[in-house]
């Protein structure tokens, strides 16, 4: 595939930035990667890895000459990095981020953004439960959609150009307005992660079922909601304070489903269990057909260990 | 390994009995397997792939002659079936059950079984979101516990005989009473699955995220629920009507915790939401060091197709 930047700046050097250097080398998509971090430790230990060809020590270093900038830090830390980075911008670069919230970072990044520099948030819907820069690996966005938020009147050949980077590193690209990708990612991510977050803390508080026994008995299907409530604590925090709105609209659909259930169950209404169980199989059949998930039992773990 | 029993019944022939089958199979536990299913269709297809040594067209004249006869139905069908297979049940054999509750199993079964025979219920905590004769493998029941819940004056060597098969399948075996299994299961497996069955209707429900939306999307966390939402829906809705109590006090917890974290949301209280989230790490490291799930990134599933 031929070279999209010949200079791509990466702002924060976690699961997604380190992930994007793989993906990025995989495909030989650009010709010179750069990062910064906030952390020494971090800097050190992507240095010491060779992550990217040079870590900076301050991110206004790093995204000078960049063609792209990539901003890869938590939701709340992104107004910022905009600031300081903002006088150190080339002329003609692009700006994108990987927040997993959109409105919010547009608020904040867009005022910094100077005259001549193209703005394209997006976000890239992968992810794992682990975290930092030893964590990437260039297979993460394969297969998996990364949504581009640009404005209305964003530069179409910028905005084209960010897609191909993604499409090299294995993803699909779609378009959609802030408000719209904030309602569906309050669906289809920030909810469920928040409930796994209350399940996963319900079971350490309750006092007459041991941690040790919620442990040993957590493949009855509590462990597949560990996984997801094992995830970067700083990056949840920022997402709910960031997309209060949606994410209290579908909580409180979410509250009404599950009292209307409590009360089948209160009363013993098995026909509305029964009715309700159905229909969500449909669902999981539908994200095997779209390749978005294996139909190997239990995902195709192997059970971990015999002793 | 030595052979356990002589002949083993299996009433009812899905995902559990059919891994029973294999499990007991690879291990050489059981002289004879002999099994029986209620749908026709069922028995037909266990007949096809040869699941069992033979399979009878009722479930009395599958438990006539066996040592150990397993209730492999869902926990509503347990109390017909062992009205209609008590008066053929042989002279010291042991029955068993594999229902993911205990307390009205016992209160429905007991009553039918004759004297001479012991009665000792057991629940393996393992399965997938696949159902039927042919979903089951040997490998089911490999580092999973199985709890065994005894009643207090039950023969030693009757529960030890039980124990003995459900390691020779694979297990580990713990002994636990009714009503504390019931709580643990609620924890560990009950409310958890309510709650993804109900996420995953709230996303097919709220109409301005499109179903292909959130099938495209899922990968950002939500498939994760779509998975424990497939699971089969009779032995689900049984679930819920035979563990109404401990669910429902869970419940009473999980809906407390959400609404502390909602209003955290609501009110920008960061250090609450970064708080609960570090605690929850820990827990899911404890499943790990257990053996109990795998440390692979999203369980080490695939992406599951290019295209």
């Amino acid at each position: 595939m031929a070279q999209v930047y010949d200079r791509v700046a990466l702002i924060g050097l976690g699961l997604i930035a380190s992930s994007m250097c793989h993906a990025m080398r995989r495909a030989g998509l650009v010709g010179e990667i750069v990062g910064y971090a906030r952390s020494s430790e971090t800097r050190e230990i992507a240095r010491e890895i060779g992550l990217c060809d040079h870590v900076f020590d301050s991110a206004a270093e790093a995204v000078k000459d960049a063609d792209l900038v990539v901003l890869c830090v938590p939701v709340g830390a992104m107004e910022a990095v905009a600031r300081e980075i903002a006088p150190a911008l080339k002329h003609g670069a692009t700006v994108s981020d990987v927040g997993s919230v959109k409105r919010t970072v547009i608020d904040a990044v867009g005022p910094y953004i100077p005259d001549g520099v193209h703005f394209i948030p997006a976000h890239p819907l992968a992810g794992t439960e682990h975290s930092g820069p030893r964590s990437g690996f260039a297979e993460l966005f394969d297969n998996r959609y990364c949504i581009l938020v640009p404005a209305q009147n964003a530069d179409r050949s910028a905005v084209d150009r960010l897609s191909q980077l993604w499409v090299g590193m294995g993803s699909k690209t779609d378009e959609m307005d802030a408000e719209h990708h904030d309602l569906v990612l309050a669906v289809t991510s920030h909810t469920p992660h928040l409930i796994a977050y209350t399940m996963v803390g319900v079971a350490d508080d309750l006092g007459r079922v041991t941690d040790s026994e919620v442990i040993k008995y957590s493949a009855a299907g509590f462990r597949d909601f560990t996984r997801i409530a094992a995830s970067d604590p700083v990056m949840w925090r920022d997402v709910f304070l960031n997309n209060k709105e949606a994410t209290l609209e579908v909580l409180g659909r979410f509250t009404e489903e599950l009292f209307a259930l409590q009360r089948a169950i209160r009363q013993g209404d098995g026909d509305h269990l029964h009715d309700y169980f159905t229909r969500t199989r449909a669902i999981r059949r539908g994200i095997i057909e779209a390749g978005q998930d294996t139909d190997a039992p239990n995902f195709g773990r192997s059970n971990p260990r015999k002793d």
